[in-house]
């Protein structure tokens, strides 16, 4: 096995010591991706402490232990972030000023709140992928009716998206006409906004590629292989490593990009880049995260390092781990909330038919389209020009998760 | 992908149950093995609860709750039986007339006693390895020093072994001569013994060997690749998977003498079942385990489904996961106790150097020859004939184990 795309590490930058029971990660928020960070904590002996929203947040069974606390208050932040080597998320909703108070107190944050705030805030990422050279969309910031008129210049549709807040679809809308921007949604938006809005074109793609990257403080940074998503009423649904049939300078192209935004953002941690491939070959930054992502989940079963393990590995600024596929094809497939509410009922019948699927659920109670968990699925052969080994490991993936989900 | 060796399920038998927050597993015991059930647990959404020898064991941090209480008194077991859809084990030194009780009490008890005396007394499992025509090396009941003598019948050394509560080494003794019979150890432990001790022949072996299966109660069975278990002073210390060279009728004797032991016992979970393989060719039964083994943790990181998923599902009486390997080849090597302390000094540098070591740290102070963690390797590159793949894996294992250990 050659190993994996990488910039070299420096030995010098191992100097963090720590305590003989071992370094202690806190995790602002208890959601799914905190919990999946527990079994790569528990494996490197690494105590994992959650700041979760409610007793019954899916992470706390977990992590080592656990405070319940609003993420978005000092006070309770300052309590969390005591005796930890460092701070980490598993969302991007806690307040900048709060990070740079915590910063001054001599917390470790990782993502530090200089390179979070550009998967916080959707302009100031603009504004620094527009600054690095890097390919955007066209963009505009617009403060009311006028100027996404203006933006528009009679091509329709546009996207409006709300700078901050938004996740799964939330906090973007498609305008089609001239008349949907002074009525419904987008003048509503217009209405309560204390800040300019984002417009962007509406970009005439092929497909979603995800290209993932993690990054210590050192400055090593390691790249997965560049994957597909494939997005079903703006959520993510199902994602593809490798991405098929992306050609080698495509690849390099992508991988560039996530490269030069880590590295030049400073961030620290998993950080997933967002692309579209457009009808015309083109690469274009759609969304970052710095965290890990739903696009990163196939990396839990199908890479020699995960993206929860790569992410505690990263913030404590321990040496990066391979990232190299287990597997020629891995495919993810998410299981959204059914009409099924209990999913121990499907979990039985799911393993039956299919012992080759990688079941994971993230302790959450159904409510219908909610990310509840997702199936990976693998296989160890090459796919063949007609991509017939891809089709068949989405084929299983999609029909274990159909049936965790459906319970029949 | 082939799919692996099984005996088909049985659909019908898929009727258990779990409440929609999820199927709750009770561990006796809170050591290594107890913790690695926690990713597995965490993964597919099982509450795993542990009952621990004290405050600091290994397993609390990895488990969703704990109690604190004595595995061998059975108020402290029937207190936290309560609510557990499955009870099983981390260690075999439960009295199995407590589990008798609990069984009468209905708890769901995995594997039942009368399963798990074959892994607590090795008089007992003799007897049925020979009752069911399967492979034992010579071996007798001794109850005093002439009834050794006679067993020995002028071939020394011979082996003597205390029926119950020995691991890794200890509770086995080289007898090697007339002399030794009467005097030291064999002395005191026949003064000692209120029933008889173990006698076997000195088996003159080329290897070990481990055969590891998954049973569940409906009866579906899986057996992983037979591999080879390297000791040093009677603690495993390397496993090699698949075993080298081992040929196909060979590696399908030892799958059959763990799938016949195991549904014939009425195992139920994880087995396996340590072989000694002669240098004139013959595989002779030398222990059982009925629980997740050293020799099966590079399944953990190299095979679809792991030992600590597999027991789970096998004690919930779920359907078995795939077995299949998703490396040529995987090693296993233990992190041993050395003169370090802290042994997250040394994991600093072993991930630098070994970016493609998976480390696995047990959450266990360190005292020397302690089982304080492991590393896996794998490769997915075939093994030519002169062994060199199967060479470099071991040589990764190895070197980032003793990193770890030594913690330059």
């Amino acid at each position: 096995m050659n190993d994996d795309s990488s910039q070299s590490p420096d030995p010098a930058a191992d100097s963090r010591r720590f305590a003989p029971t071992g370094p202690v990660i806190g995790v602002v928020g208890g959601g799914q991706l905190a919990r999946m960070m527990g079994p790569a904590a528990t494996e490197l002996g690494i105590e994992l402490r959650v700041l979760a929203e409610s007793q019954d947040a899916g992470a706390v069974p977990a992590a080592a232990s656990h405070q319940v606390g609003p993420g978005d208050d000092l006070e309770a932040l300052r309590a969390f972030a005591q005796g930890l080597d460092a701070l980490t998320f598993d969302h991007e909703h806690v307040p900048n000023a709060h990070l740079e108070a915590l910063l001054a107190d001599g917390v470790v944050v990782e993502p530090r709140p200089h390179a979070l705030i550009h998967a916080q805030d959707k302009i100031v990422m603009r504004r620094a992928v527009e600054r690095l050279g890097l390919p955007n969309p066209r963009w505009a910031e617009v403060s009311d009716a006028e100027d996404l008129v203006a933006f528009a210049d009679g091509r329709w549709p546009v996207i409006l998206k709300t700078p901050r807040g938004g996740y799964d679809g939330k906090g973007v809308l498609v305008v089609r006409s001239e008349d949907e921007v002074r009525t419904g949604t987008a003048a509503e938006w217009f209405g309560r906004a204390e800040s300019p809005l984002l417009a962007e074109e509406a970009v005439d793609f092929a497909r979603e590629l995800s290209a993932q990257v993690a990054r210590r403080r050192s400055g090593e940074q390691r790249c997965w292989p560049v994957v597909e998503s494939i997005q079903v009423d703006g959520v993510c649904d199902e994602v593809i490593s490798p991405a098929p049939n992306l050609a080698p300078d495509e690849i390099a192209t992508a991988q560039r990009i996530a490269l030069e935004l880590s590295e030049q953002l400073d961030v620290t941690g998993v950080m997933a880049v967002e692309l579209f491939q457009t009808r015309d070959g083109r690469l274009l930054v759609n969304e970052l995260a710095m965290r890990p992502h739903n696009s990163g989940h196939w990396s839990m079963d199908g890479a020699v390092t995960g993206q929860f393990e790569q992410h505690l590995r990263a913030v404590l600024d321990l040496s990066l781990g391979s990232t190299e596929p287990l597997a020629a094809v891995a495919v993810m497939k998410n299981i959204l909330g059914g009409e099924q509410p209990n999913l121990f009922a499907g979990l039985t019948q799911a393993m039956s038919e299919h012992p080759r699927a990688k079941i994971h659920l993230y302790g959450k109670s159904v409510k219908p389209g909610r990310k509840v968990g997702h199936v990976n699925a693998l296989s160890r052969r090459e796919d063949p020009a007609d991509g017939s080994v891809t089709a068949e490991v989405r084929d299983l993936a999609s029909a274990a998760a159909a049936v965790v989900r459906d319970g029949r």
